[in-house]
């Protein structure tokens, strides 16, 4: 079956899709970030942040300087070649993008080694974050029973964790990468915070599924999201030729000690919900609220009436 | 601990269960398909249609035409395979629920065939549609900074990349391995595409998570959904024996250019949203609303009053 | 590299936050439940429950009850040993908490024992209430093609596959093992039912994602839920500390054959959702409705304007 004609022909209407378009192929190019070993930067990541829950568990007095000193080696070199990839990624396709040819890319390896050093020295004040985060979730949820809890089945306390790596990242002008690291914390937890975003310390999500939290957002300290919220953008404004405007802010300031709670939608760059408020679930906002604003649904009128007969209704069910 | 007679009566337990029920096993039947092998085929699909970002790296001018042709070689023989599997495990459960007894299956095998080929023939013009549909996520969203971007990290378009593969299958008649192939997806992105829908081109989710796009929903070009729309049915009518019918339209159409924003509901298969319509935010629609309308909810009628003392109102927060 | 200053002034700073807070590590401690055994605990479960399906495939009249019996064997093993080290990880967390010493544990391991019997003890009736639920999930959709199809591809389905095991690892009182399943669940099909939650027979949820049930709540028989339906809390009661109380009913009572349609949500302990009624999509609930209700939004006042120029108004979309 390897040579029929029918498959000949395929192959060269495929091939010659690829030549025609430099989209959605990467042939001929040299760089690309490892999905796989990016990955590995978060497992490593999340070992040395809570050594024990995650990486060997053999943790003790004795051996943990080790442990934790062979980590950051390992986490220092991954850093450093994904890092270039993405760096040299980047300008390999802005060349192939101005000059149509792939272009000479120099000073990446060494800008990526600069950021390698940079985040790994970052890395006590986000586990400091993280144990806050940690004990915010836990304070803030009823059905936790413990600490250990929140490390092992809470899906918006890794959404988080990885949200502070990513935005350090992020804000050190990485490409890619930090939307990789999201977008797999997106894929386990349902929760799409993206790495622009700026948050305060002891952020809890619970339950997390479906929560966004748009890039330019601006959240405070002590802020409490529930499943389904959304922090969007009210309109993409566009230049005279119609193009997206990129770097604008578009989504909400969420002042400090706000709670949002399951699906309430607030939307616009220019929104702000202020300091101590409460926002109720479903609530759809889209204006500023002043600070210990208490914003809930009007009891919403519902129509009640009674079901008159089972099967014909559950058949024919028009709200 | 092998061998204790409550080990033994369990087993005795569960045995009979598995006698007295055909539902829920597959004691003495041939045929299944293997998700794992399904996932396989995606992942071929995949670097076929993005060489270098899926499977082989090193693409070059001079092998590209080896890689796809090798993949392909593969691809149909897993297709076969596995279209061959869905189909005889249909026939046979056709058989069982008839006969009970299991019946032979002939013509499985030089079908299968036949719908792998018809399938690898699809493949070009697939990918100059899921060209489109990248390009559309990158227009569409100011937080997207290339197209590689959209390729390694927008959930929205892995989701649309499977159903326009599962939808092929879907309407070739393959029973089982389309809606295995939705899952998932669904299950990577949060993002419940039929693959009964039919969709245009040019086709965009952002962020993705908690859209479901129901079996009969029809939906033209252009088209923008954000996450938590739901095109969904309204009601599921029956027949006089009170069963539900299936197969028939049940969910809504959305013509060219329309754009529904997060968490918009969408109900009904008479529902039509007419060309270049925006649906807002949260809206809930079960009637047709007329081409370039502009949908939104009423500035919603929220309480605002003050919390009073920020302890008791985290404590009681009645809405 | 590896022997940088400054690494080493790295590893200092993270040892010594390690030493100064006992939270987010597990330093000089000895048990923890093991995430990767309890997956296995699950898919072992899921091959008793439904063979052929999961698990070995070559399932026959004459080597089901081998198939069965050595899976049994294998599933007691690893229950008992991770019941075991949950129960271990509590007694011992505990101490830590209580007297700053890791403490003695005793009777861990045989009580875990009893707990892996009667486990399985509960299987066959557990099987029982899935067909059921299987049979519920093929009835109640329209798009569902076979039974197969629900078991293969109904994210709901598997979501409450899971809940029914770690129910009854709550109901005995296993610390952390039911919240480690449940969130393995919740992962993959982003529905999250909290294994405290009391649910009646026949049982489905379709599509699943966004779907968040609490962990008091009462679900009675015949029950169905659509996607982002939340049955959640009002307020989380606290004690005069200010410390929130745990163990309190503060999530809804559903009652039999109650339908409650997409992204609906039902808040509060003392709200009862009386038996047969109807919940309409996007509803917000916080009031107890009697039976055979009928609860659907007033037709929502929308306003629909014309959109004036497609390029303004993408734009400027204000809502």
């Amino acid at each position: 079956m390897s040579k029929s004609p029918e498959l000949s022909s395929l192959v060269n209407a495929l091939v010659a899709s690829y030549r025609s378009d430099p989209r959605g192929h990467r042939k001929d190019r040299k760089f690309l970030p490892s999905k796989a070993e990016i990955v590995e930067i978060l497992e490593i990541a999340l070992a040395v942040f809570f050594p024990g829950y995650y990486g060997p568990q053999d943790v003790t007095e004795e051996n943990v300087a080790f442990h934790v000193g062979s980590q950051l080696v390992v986490l220092r070199e991954k850093l450093s070649r994904q890092v270039e990839q993405c760096l040299c990624h980047a300008a390999e396709s802005e060349n192939v993008r101005v000059a149509g040819a792939v272009g000479e890319v120099d000073d990446c390896s060494a800008h990526a080694t600069k950021v390698a050093s940079m985040l790994l020295a970052r890395l006590p004040e986000l586990r400091t974050m993280l144990l806050e985060d940690m004990q915010a979730a836990f304070d803030g949820d009823p059905a936790a029973q413990s600490l250990d809890e929140v490390v092992l089945a809470y899906p918006g306390f890794l959404a988080v964790t990885v949200y502070r790596l990513a935005h350090e990242l992020f804000e050190m002008g990485v490409p890619l990468m930090p939307r990789i690291m999201s977008e797999w914390a997106h894929e386990r937890t349902g929760c799409d915070i993206h790495p622009g975003a700026r948050i305060g310390r002891r952020f809890f999500i619970d339950h997390a599924t479906g929560t966004v939290v748009g890039e330019t957002s601006i959240i405070g300290d002590g802020v409490k999201l529930y499943q389904g919220v959304t922090l969007g953008a009210l309109s993409h404004p566009r230049d005279e030729h119609g193009r997206v405007i990129r770097n604008v802010k578009r989504h909400p300031t969420v002042e400090n000690d706000v709670t949002i709670y399951a699906n309430a939608t607030v939307l616009g760059g220019s929104t702000v919900v202020g300091e101590g408020s409460l926002v109720g679930g479903s609530v759809f906002l889209t204006r500023t609220v002043p600070e210990r604003s208490r914003i809930a649904l009007k009891p919403p009128e519902l129509t009640v009436r009674p079901v008159r007969d089972a099967r014909e209704w559950v058949l024919d069910f028009d709200i």
